[in-house]
């Protein structure tokens, strides 16, 4: 019996999804899974497949063609360590993992180098998509050693997800922890996006006062300009979707509590530890977590009064395209502040990332996919060194254009009591970006008057301590 | 010759003023520092106070009452542990030790979890009030093991600072890591705060037009009113330094970058892992790291238009009240974000903090002193278990009267393009903390659609998945 040139190790849904892709692509796929049960499972349901089970870890690395490539598709954290150390001591130099599950880059990191010391590669790989990604095509986000990838990168670009230009979503981000990192600031993004297509939808239904059919009229026009997104298409659906149970409309009968499996958080404290400002994104992280608090939040709303609601002064369907620019354009600022923490993690790590590169990728397969990412790629095609994608010609025409129709809505929100901290949080990372001077010449003299903390002058370089008092 | 009640290890500024402040309430005080010449030095400087040196540990050791109380005021992080490791072999069981540094409450649970099995004790205590809090009287935030605060109780209440009504700032925080706990949240509320009070400078600057003698009367009056605050007295005084070298405003001679030492920073990473809502102070964070990218900015600033100005519509004065009434609510708000993260974390490490003598503490010695701080006292003597401050009378009050001038002022803030995320953080969080139902429903609809995340439903309890597609 022939030898196979990749296995599978977990066979949750994800690592099952993934070992069809490959299996569908014409490879044979070796499958291991900790408990046998799952593994006899996915061979009975597909008996016709070229899924070939292991159900030791020594026949499942005996089964493989060498260099051996076997992607781990488990728990991860203390799963992912347990594997590896069961897996080592069967391994021979230049065998590679590949970490496909949603590490945190630090502990890939640590992995990439540990292994290395016994001449075994690692890679960490961002995996985007979802359960249906997994199966007909994900985005993915690999890194590690260089030469490690080139020998996985066939089979990778054979399953990952194809552009509407026909480029694989796959591509190599840089050395140990960079994939695992950008599939976090991509989760991040993610969360960012939400956050704003929900507080478009809490203006449009309180402040304009549309039905669900009336929003999902709007998001599906939406989808057809500049917006068009997988998660704007998803949106107008929601809208019409009713309840089997009770004939609602589903959305409404959809519990007001968002729950979070962490990556947000995680690229949230990251960007603290780089000094990247990301506002916008831990505004939506928070947003979540203050979403939950539903019990404190219905006896707050018993107590706390808010403004009185006031007409809409401005034309409803004039208000509602300002809603569209507000949201294009806070979508710009967060992927602005999303590819700045990109390049500051690069600068930090020594990743050197291909920022066009990794928008490129984004284009299918994962949950951020949009129309509007080639306009980053293009940001960076001109100019590969850019500081901050609102300095982008096409970025600065959208901030000029569109930046009125934000100030509107986030009054109008404010006017009406409507919560908006993403969006208000937009415009002010916008102002300050923009401003040559801001106030913090004043937090420097109160550090210095305080804690002797010195301050640094307009006029020329040193630190310098004041006599206060 | 007789052994000292207490020493100090490490004698940098913080140190050495903490001894001399031991040493004037009538106790001798041994002193050792790692490099002889900072003792020497002390020792010439005041050769006739009741300083004792010691140029080793082991000198040291044997110069102290038994149990030892050791206060080390050493460099966070490794030099800590290096100290420690060195101490252990000399002490012995009942010893305790006093951390005064700024440490990461983690690595005080550490340690006070790997001194116990050696039978010694380990209070790690926040200690704040700058270099000046330190001689004179600073706020002390202890946490570790009850018995043994009580013994090094009755120096830590002779050198702690008086609040008005005369009560000493110090008290038991809790086990382990409380203390240090308590004092990673004030310093995370002190960067609220000195945002707010940037942003309120901003909008009197460049939305009223202000000089910097208007600003110092301005913020001379605020500080006799509800915002009585050190960091409001020290604001009034900054405006009104000239720079010795120019003769002009000192103030404008500072340079806009403001820099961190990493503490809010750390408030905010653990607001995110408890998932405690901690906007405010976050965005504060956020524009210190934001105002560190200067060359950024100044570039941005020419190609990145605002608005155009437009005349202030309220009465000058009225606005000013306005700006007044936006800081303290926007204050009240930061502090009720600051206090539930308080909770959170004592549910989480089960600390069983008390929140009215943590507001108690605060009131002199440290940065955030403050009138208002009363009133959060108070509020918690009224209702020991209230989730919110938010939810305390006197706080929805001014909730109540003042929320009509947050508005106001953010609103002639995005108006103008001032850039206020503290301001506007505020009131979004404000708005969303009081809202009976948030959009959270879509995200949880989307994240169902996606990735079969689940979802609950208002009608009955539950896990639910809907068949999108």
């Amino acid at each position: 019996m022939g030898k196979q040139a990749i296995g599978v190790v977990g066979l949750a849904v994800m690592g099952r999804n993934l070992a069809l892709n490959i299996e569908s692509r014409g490879h044979a796929v070796s499958v291991y899974n900790r408990s046998r049960e799952k593994t006899d499972e996915l061979i009975a349901e597909y008996p016709d497949k070229k899924l070939v089970p292991a159900f030791t870890l020594e026949e499942f690395v005996e089964s493989l063609e060498k260099p051996r490539r076997i992607l781990l598709m488990v728990k991860a954290g203390e799963g992912t360590d347990a594997t590896i150390n069961q897996l080592k001591p069967l391994l021979e130099k230049g065998d590679i993992l590949i970490d496909g599950g949603n590490t945190h880059f630090t502990d890939t990191i640590r992995r990439n180098q540990d292994l290395a010391k016994s001449g075994l590669h690692f890679i960490g790989t961002g995996v985007s998509g979802g359960e249906e990604g997994a199966l007909k095509g994900p985005s993915i986000m690999p890194g590690g050693q260089r030469d490690a990838y080139d020998l996985v990168a066939p089979i990778l670009t054979e399953i990952a997800a194809k552009a509407p230009d026909g480029e694989p979503c796959v591509a190599y981000m840089g050395p140990d922890g960079a994939g695992h990192f950008v599939k976090m600031v991509h989760n991040g993004i993610e969360y960012g996006d939400m956050q704003l297509i929900a507080e478009s939808y809490a203006v449009l239904k309180q402040v304009v006062g549309l039905s669900n059919d009336e929003l999902a009229k709007v998001y599906t026009e939406w989808n057809e300009g500049e917006l068009d997104s997988y998660l704007i298409e998803i949106t107008s659906k929601i809208f019409g979707k009713k309840d089997e149970e009770t004939g609602k409309d589903l959305v409404d009968v959809i519990l007001d509590r968002a729950a979070q499996k962490g990556t947000g958080k995680w690229t949230s404290q990251n960007a603290l530890d780089l000094g990247a400002p990301l506002p916008l994104i831990t505004e939506a992280v928070f947003a979540r977590v203050l979403s939950s608090l539903k019990t404190q939040r219905v006896a707050a709303s018993k107590v706390l009064e808010g403004p009185a609601a006031r007409p809409l002064g401005a034309e409803r369907d004039a208000f509602i395209e300002s809603v569209r620019r507000a949201l294009y354009f806070s979508k710009v600022i967060s992927y602005a502040q999303g590819f700045a923490q990109l390049r500051a993690a690069s600068e930090e790590y020594k990743w050197d990332l291909d920022y066009g590169t990794i928008a490129k990728i984004f284009r299918a397969g994962c949950i951020i996919r949009a129309r509007f990412l080639q306009k980053i790629t293009d940001a960076y095609t001109k100019d590969k060194a850019i500081a901050n994608l609102l300095l982008d010609p096409y970025f600065r025409d959208i901030a000029k254009n569109y930046q009125s129709a934000l100030r509107e809505v986030v009054i109008a929100a404010i006017n009406a009591g409507v919560p908006v901290p993403a969006f208000a949080s937009a415009v002010a990372y916008f102002d300050a970006y923009r401003s040559e001077r801001l106030p913090a010449n004043l937090v420097q003299a109160q550090r210095d008057f305080f804690g002797a903390h010195t301050f640094e002058r307009i006029d020329k370089p040193g630190s310098f301590h004041a006599n206060w008092s």
